[in-house]
């Protein structure tokens, strides 16, 4: 790290930094150049508060020569992480197309969609039995009966199951769930990451409502700071200004900017980013064009009965060609 | 609720609405314009999600007559809500100053700053013991021990104590906590706030850090509807495109809305929203002008250490007369 | 236009609306329903201002049944607008790749690059003589100079040209511009437009730095009746919260949006947009995924010089594979 | 300016830099610390592009140690700046408030509301007479017959007044208008503020709809270097993600933060900011109370035509008590 001082600082004030930082355990190179003072620190920068030292009065700017991700940066860990689960994979040139409801309704329901999803090129089967829901009076989802009716999808097709968990004290009734997924609305809480860290469960991360790459990556860390290194980065989309035409603005380019950071997968929510049918089919081709490792889409059983489900859903016949297109796309961008 | 069909939709299609509408208990009143049908819905709409039913193809809007919070609405609840705790109180003329150190460090560190806050003005003592921190390599509070000093302090000081608390699984530590902050990270965790809602405890209830009024408002709602009425609702900022000059955007027109909206006492941190001690003075004035219940700001010990408690934090003998002014604040604008 | 009366409304105000409303020439429908009064307005609702409508106290909520841009509008004019310049076209299933450098410095620049990227599948050359910056004291660029340049390379290549205009006093000197470019700092310049509006010329509109995806469509509307129905959107980048991967974040969801409401073709400009090189290609190749007319790239001549031009270039060996794969991905989508 | 190089650059490249940094015209002072390399940049570092430098690939970061602004930093002019019209004053410790409609009408509305705003303490007459409005199809001020209507209401009362050009062709006819405003959709319109800044005439320069507060610091730079140094800078809110109960955000940390930055007067539009006329007062108390130099607010003569008005305008009657209000705020934060 090297912190560049104000001009024109009195010394006994460089002097007191200069202390408090050795006092922090870190070697100080003080380089004073024709106008300026700058401190290069060297030794685990990890305790120094960067934000609390950029602010300080007499620091000019804090450079930052390592990130402040660890575990996840990709400097230390050049090949790309695989997520396997069952038969499926994600990262590391292996795509994964998670489909399903938004809610687990019925055992019907839920059967019949993870078959026609699978049929279609799915490799994963999503579904919600725990839903945050801005309202304390909206459904809250059918909680472990829910878990149970996936459970049985999962049995019925192979394929591996991904669901949200919203209370840690929950966590015993997601044994078998393969991939515990965090949503947007605790990607900062930061004692369930602890305790997901300390299970061997793949976790897949949504990225805050409003949260930044950064904070992203941080919350990584701190799943993978208590152990549990299989973590899938979800892009859903990000509050902006323009909420017109659609829910939240898909950051697409946090794609490759992720995949430049990390080794870890990163895959894209078009459903949720758009909050719009009609917006998923083009967002998932532009996902997959920018280098997504799998893409995260509803799919609701009865066209007829769409209306229950929101209108972010397609349905299974709208689906597979769309599998498809994204397959051919892939091979274009090779 | 009244819901304005597109112009040219299918007879069949406003028919299956209607009936969905009726399977979900409401009355459906319909009125067919020139060249428009508008239906009204009566009966519980709270079930409907507004979100889901403006986005349906067929409907062009939907305007909802009655908001979507109830237990905070200031409508069915005229009188403010006075929060009480020891010999101070929050709202209906009460005026709270909340202050104390980011972090509680030491016994001696917390008492000192609680003796000098309470002879400068303060109502309330604030203090992290469990904090919330972007990295996980980075301090994370003493946690039960720094609780257990607060406690001395209120002993030494009399003045009730406000600090935060991040996993529900602690709840028992924060029995003689007067009042419980949820952070801003924390705001739309809804299993944390059901079970704060089981409490009898005082709530003070932060906006989420790209947070919306309404989602504040709903968040209270869930609080509410478990039980528990004591809510202060706080403005700390958000997250907007401007950062070079602030870390947030304090939201002051939040205040007078939120005063409108709800019987709820509004009280707002200056500190967490700039992110500078020079700007804490003139946000706290411009706060109680436009009508706050309470100011929040972080006071910490010793300026000579003012180093380690970061940029944000004053000292008792600035603070002082911040306290003053704010009264004279009070006393113009009454 | 239908507007919703909150209840209890007394009948008097509600009269007052309604003789303001007939005084506009409007015929006002009015349905009473069991709990609420709903005016439909029938004529020419343009004059009424819908914001002001929907902030009166009276006045629940507003819903536009008609949209507020007629001309740009895709419903009175469903087939594709095409732009032809020389030998290219925009739109109507002809795809545009606009390439160039930033900044017209020398003859031998920017008729070398004309070249190279003509030869790599460009089909339209941009470049710029007049330069929005931020600081009176930065390189303004070349001026009338630089148009000169542009026509040179112009008569070289036989591509079209694209330049950015920023003052109306400067018209005349655009009379050999293929098609002039209004900056984002300028989308809202309502009398550079109006004026742009009297040219027969194609005008490529950016869309402005936080920008609504209606505000935009609105500044076309302004071309579009002055008279001038060419018109190319250009989607840059939104000014967002995150700011530290990117410079700004490109919404590519606005093109599927944009392709709907509008007949107008639609390109993006992913190297502003991002501000660095190493996202141009997968914001392209995502940009074109999903259905863009266009891409607008940025393209400088000598790689070791590549300091001067910014880190948004890239170099003619870096785009011409960039341009295949994108028609790649064009095949794959269709 | 100092450039901080990222560990393991090849001397090559750093050589390639300096060379291009000496071409410049830059003394550069280079510091080889344990781990880094940083570059001190001396001389008129004003030609350097910092966006530029910082997004190299071999630059860590870089700071800059003077401000790009420099003719309003009140680095370099410590004391206040004054700007006087016939008898009224704006900075320092001259508090105007600027008052009127938001569009000329006719004489007898903007003669009334002149005289009764002056009676209520108004400094300053505002009035739009060439509007900036989304749609072209909405009604676009009175233009030149507007300007008159003001000029009769000034010698009328003796109030100077402030109108907004939209259009420097248009300049000639604001030859006896006091103080030429710039608009929030004009705030980057260099060549507008470039001519601005040949004239004597006093500007007050809104912030830009989504405008960065360097961004206005730059914006009144362009004024200042083309000569004219009467700037008064004007907070009119920004655009965020909430914008359910508020038109914009109004941002009043601003207004501290530009107090500091430059020795230019800071008033606050508090009426466009949230476009609601019951938000007008506490937000007008919230920017006096954090040391705005003036306010400006839309007041409209007749309240029971306010529907035509606009739902931020107040009446005479509403407005006087206000103004005395600000003056009491004025007196307890001294």
């Amino acid at each position: 790290m090297v912190a560049v001082i104000r001009p024109e600082t009195s010394q006994e004030r460089i002097d007191h930094l200069i202390t408090w930082l050795k006092d922090k355990g870190l070697d100080v190179h003080i380089s004073v150049g024709a106008f300026q003072v700058v401190l290069g620190l060297i030794g685990d920068t990890s305790q120094i508060d960067v934000d609390m030292l950029r602010s300080l009065d007499i620091v000019e700017s804090v450079a930052q020569l390592s990130d402040p991700f660890k575990a996840c940066n990709r400097k230390f860990h050049p090949e790309d992480s695989i997520i396997e689960t069952l038969d499926s994979a994600i990262g590391g040139g292996h795509f994964a197309v998670i489909a399903g409801p938004c809610s687990v309704e019925t055992k019907t329901q839920i059967t019949f969609v993870a078959e026609e999803v699978k049929k279609a090129g799915a490799t994963h089967l999503r579904g919600g039995a725990f839903k945050p829901r801005t309202s304390p009076y909206d459904f809250q989802g059918l909680g472990a009966e829910g878990l149970d009716l996936l459970l049985e999808a999962k049995k019925v097709t192979g394929l591996p199951i991904v669901t949200e968990i919203m209370d840690i004290r929950s966590l015993a009734l997601f044994e078998h769930v393969d991939i515990i997924q965090v949503g947007a609305r605790n990607t900062q809480n930061y004692d369930l990451l602890k305790e997901l860290g300390k299970t061997g469960k793949p976790i897949l991360l949504k990225r805050g409502l409003a949260g930044t790459i950064k904070e992203l990556l941080m919350s990584a860390e701190y799943i993978m700071a208590s152990g549990n290194e299989q973590i899938i980065l979800c892009e859903r989309g990000i509050r902006t200004y323009e909420s017109t035409y659609t829910r939240n603005t898909l950051d697409i380019s946090a794609v490759p900017v992720l995949k430049k950071l990390t080794h870890l997968p990163v895959v894209v929510d078009p459903s949720h980013a758009t909050g719009k049918a009609e917006l998923v089919a083009s967002m998932a081709y532009a996902s997959v064009a920018a280098g997504a490792d799998g893409i995260m889409i509803e799919v609701h059983n009865d066209p007829s009965c769409a209306l229950c489900d929101g209108p972010q859903s397609l349905t299974p016949v709208q689906f597979a060609p769309i599998v498809e297109k994204m397959h051919k796309i892939r091979e274009a961008i090779k």
